[in-house]
């Protein structure tokens, strides 16, 4: 199993976020890289780590950022590959306004495909998804890890009436 | 060439928004199908819409929708193909905010790939991304687009210069 | 004395904002089901909920979710009842806005009666006001909630004088 | 037919806006008056207007107003009647902000049931609603409407594929 | 001494804010009276509080509420006396800009002085002025609070030098 | 009579939302002087007519500015007397947020009395009322405004009814 | 004299915008240079523009790019000099909140000294200031340049008077 | 070595944020004075500070505030040196928003350099690279500081990998 997806911080300070977006993917046997990489303070090994990566086999490319959130775009503008771009509540956002609106609102050529806040594995769980369009066992994981998340909800249900929450529903 | 990208709406009127995805598609060589769908007016034509469209062929679906705009993540609540949501700035929206925030901060478990305010040309360029991991064709294709985008803006840089505009660069 | 309002939750993690709901609703003598039903994780089951509360004799529906949060209006659009909306300011939401907003900016044709951030009391009282249009006894079970508010606010003027705060009014 | 639905404004001028409210309740065979009535120039007015409304036989109230708008609080806080309240986009108004916020938070024990920006359509709506929890017939006009909102999404449907929009759904 | 200012509040639970109201008029030389009135909990109070102020020889009303604040602004209508609104950032509301905007944004006809979040103690001074536009007793008190103001900033700069905090400055 | 209110704006271009605080005064029989005063522009000016003002008979000051609005606040600054701040929408503005939250969210200390955006009218009304804390005169004069405005929504309400839309009340 | 300030903007549709930078600093006397780069269509050009700065013997980068503007960060990640940035409310901006934030809130390490929005004539007077500071003659010209503006001032204040506005200043 | 660039804040308060300017001010090895000048408390303080800066040799000035911030844009009033603006989130601020806008959004004439909320390290930054425009020395430390950020990153990186984190790229 080669390496099919990046995923990409800032900072290190980011990894309690982004761990989420690595976990889901091992989860559904994905293979990942993880590293950091600072548009801001490493211009020149963003470049490189953009520009390299369809060549060194990467398929998406999952990069988080918080504040004034450059290094999705600017990932994106260097690859033809899919980025997904997490924005971070960093301790220097404002309310995550800030990592919101600059990874979203790219100019129209370059996409970021953008998760919510902080939302890192569900920028995993879409990287499976681009992945299992040509990949029919990944395809049927995502349908399994749904059926869990509703047979997860329906207990909880349960859980609830038999704690006493009154229900006549099924 | 069979249908790969789905483009829906959740209303007639987002037609003067959604037809960039359209045009883009087209001219990447992508095949489309691009009709209505609303979550809130249409639930069950929604359902079949979504619970159908990996049997149809579907690889990826681009939804448009405004205000409280829940068709993007109700169609990824029922596929596990990759969804890319377009807010739509439409006239019963408070500046967009409300159209991007409903589309973007979807729960842990349901990504929706979300662009920028109106940005459906963008989402059709992120369906061909997504698509391209899987098309060494297609790849060129984008990778021809982006050259293009860099080739005018070199083009109107050295427009500027001819007509007066100072510059020492190059 | 049947059931008549539905309180249903994206999450069993909403019930400590929802319980307020039940509280207000027990208190003024109305029966309530309260259980979780995710828009996201189990849409069918959203979908065989609200298609049959009618039926199954429910007049109002409270809905509560947080973040880009669809199950109120998806509720809506499945039922001619009155939904209620409650967002909920949930550890996913940025201050409560993106759930405020994709209850409240409902399109034209289904509406969704939106409370409070958190304000599921409200949503309660609500459903109660509604009910009471038609039941005597309820109505006046709410105007002597309303008269017990105002002698709390009054009782609690009169503490404040007798505490030494000054005021010559009454 | 006795009056049930109260439509009141701040001003003349969100006639425009409110006039929907009424045009839909007619539509659906639901009595009506309509008035001005403003919490802020005629706090007495309101006042009687609000205290009298349930012995005047009204069911449920609307009222509209923009700005720093008390108008449909204040209305809930003198009666036990249920009150909708529509958030008018009005010139004074910073982009509907104020609007919407000063008539959703209410605190809790006086609920106000908030619809959408310049949403009156859809508070006529919900005051059939409400009213169809007691109305069988009323409640099959409602369920009549949800059905003329589908076909016509379905039509739309059709009409693109007739204009050429290609789609292989149904 | 009568009493010139009344300081009143939405809830008892906002006195730790508008203690500072009453606190800095003390200080003034000003006499004041303070007590909880609710415009949704208490309307008939607050339409009597409001109404027999100027006869019970009162000059200044300032007024302080929380969320869908509309305590200040119903005031404000009900009496020709000035009237200071205190926005507050009560647990309900969010993060203060409910509070701000339903008391700032007061339709033509009907003003609110409206202070900063929380800002009770400037509402007492902005009372304390307005009183001494007659008053040259207090007017001189003005003077010598803000000649304080000043020499506890200069103090403190003449602090951080002898601190070792290297200026040049005076 | 001598001059009492001062408006003072930061611009020449505010002069059309500021001529409406100069025509309510007049209005109320109340005189006053209206001039260009920048804070950024002309700082000493601004210097020499906020410390000037008391002494040269003002009793209040109305001051209104846009964006980065510190006309107000500075004034507020430099004087004892009340200022009245009127957050101007420019149109450099950021949707008048900027004016809005430079004039209102002045420190403890320094208040500045501010009305509604754009609401010059608004301004001029509280400095009436100010004044009339010791002008028996302008109280009555201010009354009977109050009633004017009543009256006005009355006839509206009274010409709505004449013209056909259905109204039972009174 | 040699080139000292480089004027850059992401697009020429930013040019109506940015050229009030370009006039100021030919009306101060400061050379200039200007042109279109992309940071997100044409990285490498925006790469070897950044790096070449300082060497070509540029003192000051003003960038100017609005949405998700990428431009003036990533320039000053790539130079030492100092970079000032224009936020531009461009046709695809959500009212140029994402052009501010995503140029203002840079990370700690690399700063870019951030003007209003739209506001390139501010952009090319604080160039001047900072080439200033090592220019007496450039000095006295922004000295000379706010004694014109307080003239402004000054003379739109005796036209108002001559007007006929009552002042009795000065 | 004289002293060039200056540090004032509004109060001693925001001396925990405003520090880190001193500090990376002193680690570049540029000579800075740092007190508190209150723009609202002290405004003859803040204008002959302002006025005597240049003469008393100083080259930028670094100002720090919050919520109705108006030192930075007032010292920039009075001053023709470069003004940089720390916005301030100050604990009567609004989430940094009125600190920011009121800071950032001066009006044409009179710019600001405005930094990230509470960025007082990026504010000593841009001072220092404002001083290297004309000091090849400062310059060269400012070459060195960005070549540590970088050095630091990819430390960072070495680290995960070491830590058992997988990449493939280097």
């Amino acid at each position: 199993m080669s390496v099919k997806v990046a995923i990409i911080m800032g900072s290190k300070s980011d990894l309690n976020v982004m761990q989420d977006a690595a976990d889901v993917l091992k989860e559904l046997g994905v293979d990942y890289e993880i590293t950091v990489v600072s548009a801001h303070r490493t211009p020149e090994r963003m470049f490189s780590y953009a520009k390299s990566a369809a060549d060194r086999g990467l398929k998406v490319i999952i990069a988080g950022a918080g504040g004034a959130a450059h290094l999705p775009g600017m990932v994106a503008s260097l690859t033809h590959l899919p980025v997904i771009g997490v924005p971070v509540k960093s301790s220097n956002s404002i309310d995550g306004w800030d990592s919101l609106l600059s990874i979203l609102q790219m100019p129209n050529g370059i996409p970021v495909a953008t998760v919510a806040l902080n939302a890192a594995k569900n920028a995993g769980l879409l990287a499976a998804q681009i992945l299992a369009t040509a990949d029919e066992y990944l395809a049927q994981n995502l349908i399994n890890y749904k059926e869990d998340l509703k047979n997860k909800v329906e207990e909880s249900a349960k859980q609830m009436k038999n704690e006493g929450y009154p229900s006549d529903f099924e």
